[in-house]
C-alpha cells in the first residue's frame, strides 16, 4: 500500500464514517479547515480528556487555565510575534500567486502554479497571525489578533494563578484551546491547518533546574504517547540544531512521528528560559517575579513548555491505527484505536430482528450508556456487515445477542483486533468492559 | 445586600479564588474578554460535560459535531448575517464615541460619555461579526468571519451527518464551541462578552411536528437547568412577541434568569422552520432535502434550536450559589454549587501538621484523585480558615484526618451546606462521595 494511498483512504474513511468532514463542503470547502463529525468529536474529547487527566487532574503541581483567544495586542508585541512571526513570501510576476520563498520549487526559480521561471519579485515578510478589529471602529487602535498559541495566556496570568492556587515554583499551567495561523502552505489533511487546537503546558522552574525539568518533561510526554498505543518505532526525538532554535529558546526538541508523508513534528518540548516573563514584565511595566516563601528571594522562573496539537494527535492516532487486513478470506479495514481513544466502546447487535432479541440488545445498550460506556445499537444488515462497520469505526468490542442468550442470559463479545469471541453473562458485560478499559 | 454589591463581590471572589480573571490584566485588560483560572476551567468543563452527556451521550437521536470557527464566507450570506446581523450605531459629534442607537440615554438625546445633547449623527448599521482575512492576500476575496453562532455548522453538515450516522428524522446535531460577536455594549461580567462559548442543539423534524417538538425541548431544557440546582423561582419563560421574533423564526422563547441586574435571557429555544436549510440549498446549489427511507419522500426538515452559553450558564450557577451567611457567630461566604458542578469535590485536611496525620491525609487525597474524584489537599492555617477557603471555592465536602483517625481509621466529613459532620471509615470515603455524586 503506497503511502499517499493511506492518506487518501483515511480521508475517505473519515468522511464515510463521520470522523472528519471538509468545512463548508457544500460551498466547495474552506481552505485547510475541517469539521469533526459524530465520531471525530468523540475521539477529540477522548484525546483532550486523557491529556487533561494526565497533565492536570493527576498532578498537584499543574493548574488548569482557559484563557481567551482574543488578547490585548501588546501581548503579541511583547512575545515577538508582531515583528517576528513571519514567513518569507514571494509573488509570481506572471500569475500573481504567492508562495513561501523557502519552498524547494520556488527556491529553484520556477513558479509551482504557472511554471514561469525567474518571475518572482523580492521576498517580503508575511505575518502569520490572523488579525481582526474589536469595537465599533475599524482603525489601527482596535486591531487585535487571533492567538497563534495558548502559551502567552499562561504567562500573563502567571502571578494571578500562582497566588490564587497558592502554588510554589516549580509548578505549571496547562491549557487546551484553539489557536490560528494564517499558514501559506497548510495541508496534509489535519496535519497543518489554519484553525487548530493546542494542548500546552508551561512549567515554571527555578533557573539552574531547567535542564533537569526539560529531560523529565520530554520523558513524561513520550510515555504519554506510548500510553495511547502509538507504535514506539514510529516515534523519535529530533533535537533542534542551533539554526533551528526559536529566538526565545535555549533548547528544543521535536517528538516526531513517521506519517505516511514522512517524519514530521508531532510535539515540541522547549526551554523558553525567562524570555517571555521578562518581555511581559518590560512591556507591561508590572513585576512578574516569583517571590519565594520563607526566603523572600525574587526571581523570574524559567519555562519548560510542552506543546502538542489535538488535531495532530488525532491524525497520529488514526494513521497509526489504520490497517487493511485479510481475515477469513475477506478484506477488512480496521481502525485499531486504543480502547480509551475509541469513540464507541461497545456495539450491541441482535443477531436477528425477531424472537425478542432486539429488546434484549436494546436493554443492554441502554444499561451500558447509563453506566457512561459509549455504546451503539445496530440491527441493520447481516452480522458480518455490522462487524465490518464497527471495525472501520474502531469499536473495540461487538456484543451479539443470539438465540442462546434467551436460554442462558449470555452474549458473545467479539474482540476487534484478535477476532476472538467469548461468551459473557449479560449482567457481567458492563464490568467486563469497564475492567478492560481501566487496564488498557 | 444590594444587587450591584453581589456582582462586585462575585467578581472579586472569582479573581481571589482563581475562577475568573480579566484577560490580559497586566496590560489593562481586553474589553469584555475573560480568562478562566484553575477553578473556572473545571466549572466550565463540568457544565460542558453535563450538557454533552444529557444532549448527546444519553440519547440515540442526537449526534455530536465540532465544526470550525472559520467557515466559507457564503455561509453568512445565506444565513442572513452579512446583511442583517447588525446593530444601529450613532456617533456623538462632540466626543466621537459610538453607541447603540437603542440605548435609553442615547434615545433620550444625551451622550452617555461626554453629556452633550443632541449631537448624534444619523444611525448606521454596524455588523456584529468579527472579520479577518484568510490566505496571504488581504483583499475582498479572502475576507472571512468568526462565526457568531455554531448553528450554521450544523446546517451545512446536515446531510453529511445524517448519512454517516445513518440517522432518521427526527434527530439532532449538538455542538459546543466558541463564537464571537463584536458587541457595542457588552458587559455584566461574563453575561455578555465578545468571545463566548455556545452549547447549541439543532433538532431536525418533519414540518407539522415542529410545535410539539418545540414544547418538548423547552421542557427538557428547563428540567436540565433545574437538575443543576438552579432555584426554580429564579427561572421563567418569556415568549417572544411578533416584533421580537428573528427573521428566521416562527416561534421563540427565552428561558430567563433573575440576575442581580434583572431578568435577562439565559437560554433561547427557537423554531427556525426550514429557513436555514432552504437558504443554504439556494446559495450552495446543493439539494439538502431529507429523503425518507421506505417512502422516498423528500422534504426540508424544520429545525428546533436550543442555544445556551457556557459562560452564561457559569454565571447563573455562580450567582445562584453565592451566599453570605452568619454561622456560629462568624460571617462566611459560600458558593453552594451543585456537587456535580463544583470544581473540587473533596478537600482533605490533616488537623495538625504532625503525628503522621499529613501522610494519612495525603494518601486519602491520592486515592480520591486516582478514582477521578477531584480532590484538594491543604495543611496550611487553622482548620476554620481552611473550611472558609473551601466554602468560597464551593467544595461540597471537607474531610479531616485527626487523632482519632490513628485509633479507628475514621475521618470526619463536613457538609458545606448543612455544616453537619459525620465520621466515616477511611476505606469508605471514596464510596461515600461517589454515592452522593451519583444521587445528586
Amino acid at each position: 500500500m503506497a503511502d499517499h494511498d493511506v492518506m487518501d483512504k483515511l480521508v475517505s474513511l473519515c468522511k464515510r464514517r463521520g470522523y472528519i468532514f471538509q468545512s463548508s463542503e457544500i460551498y466547495g470547502g474552506t481552505g485547510s479547515v475541517w469539521d469533526y463529525g459524530p465520531l471525530g468529536v468523540e475521539l477529540k474529547r477522548n484525546v483532550k480528556d486523557l491529556w487533561w487527566s494526565a497533565m492536570v487532574h493527576q498532578r498537584d503541581d499543574v493548574e488548569g487555565l482557559d484563557a481567551a483567544i482574543l488578547m490585548h495586542p501588546r501581548v503579541w508585541e511583547a512575545s515577538g510575534h508582531v515583528d517576528g512571526f513571519t514567513d518569507p513570501l514571494v509573488e509570481c510576476g506572471n500569475c500573481h500567486r504567492r508562495f513561501r520563498a523557502d519552498l524547494p520549487e520556488v527556491a529553484g526559480g520556477q513558479c509551482p502554479s504557472c511554471g514561469t521561471r525567474d518571475a518572482f519579485g523580492e521576498a517580503r515578510s508575511f505575518n502569520l497571525m490572523f488579525k481582526t478589529f474589536m469595537g465599533p471602529v475599524e482603525e489601527e487602535a482596535s486591531t487585535i489578533y487571533l492567538r497563534p498559541e495558548t502559551a502567552q495566556g499562561s504567562y500573563v496570568n502567571f502571578l494571578n494563578i500562582q497566588g490564587a492556587a497558592r502554588q510554589r515554583v516549580p509548578f505549571g499551567i496547562a491549557q487546551i484551546g484553539k489557536a490560528f495561523r494564517n499558514e501559506i502552505t497548510p495541508g496534509n489533511f489535519i496535519f497543518r491547518t489554519r484553525e487548530f487546537e493546542q494542548m500546552e503546558l508551561q512549567f515554571f522552574v527555578e533557573p539552574g533546574t531547567d535542564d533537569e525539568w526539560f529531560d523529565r518533561w520530554l520523558d513524561t510526554r513520550m510515555k504519554w504517547h506510548l500510553s495511547l498505543g502509538i507504535r514506539e518505532e514510529k516515534l523519535r526525538v529530533h533535537p533542534h540544531g542551533p539554526d533551528e532554535l526559536a529566538h526565545y529558546a535555549k533548547k528544543a526538541v521535536d517528538i516526531e512521528y513517521e506519517y505516511p508523508f514522512g517524519w514530521k513534528e508531532f510535539e515540541g518540548v522547549h526551554n523558553r528560559t525567562d524570555f517571555d516573563l521578562g518581555r511581559h514584565q518590560e512591556y507591561s511595566g508590572k513585576r512578574l517575579e516569583y517571590i519565594e516563601p520563607g526566603t523572600n528571594r525574587r526571581f523570574l522562573p524559567y519555562v519548560i513548555e510542552t506543546a502538542v496539537g489535538v488535531d495532530r494527535t488525532m491524525l497520529v492516532a488514526l494513521v497509526d491505527a489504520y490497517r487493511e487486513e485479510s481475515v477469513e478470506g475477506e478484506e477488512r479495514v480496521v481502525l485499531a484505536l486504543h480502547p480509551r481513544l475509541a469513540p464507541v466502546k461497545a456495539a450491541v447487535f441482535p443477531l436477528v430482528k425477531k424472537d425478542g432479541l432486539p429488546e434484549v440488545a436494546r436493554k443492554l445498550h441502554d444499561e451500558l450508556r447509563a453506566a457512561t460506556i459509549p455504546s451503539f445499537y445496530d440491527e441493520a444488515g447481516s452480522i458480518g456487515r455490522r462487524y465490518r462497520r464497527q471495525d472501520e469505526t474502531g469499536t473495540p468490542w461487538c456484543i451479539t445477542v443470539d438465540g442462546q442468550t434467551l436460554e442462558d442470559d449470555s452474549v458473545t463479545i467479539r474482540d476487534r483486533d484478535s477476532l476472538e469471541q467469548v461468551r459473557v453473562g449479560l449482567s457481567q458485560v458492563r464490568g467486563w468492559i469497564r475492567e478492560r478499559l481501566d487496564d488498557a
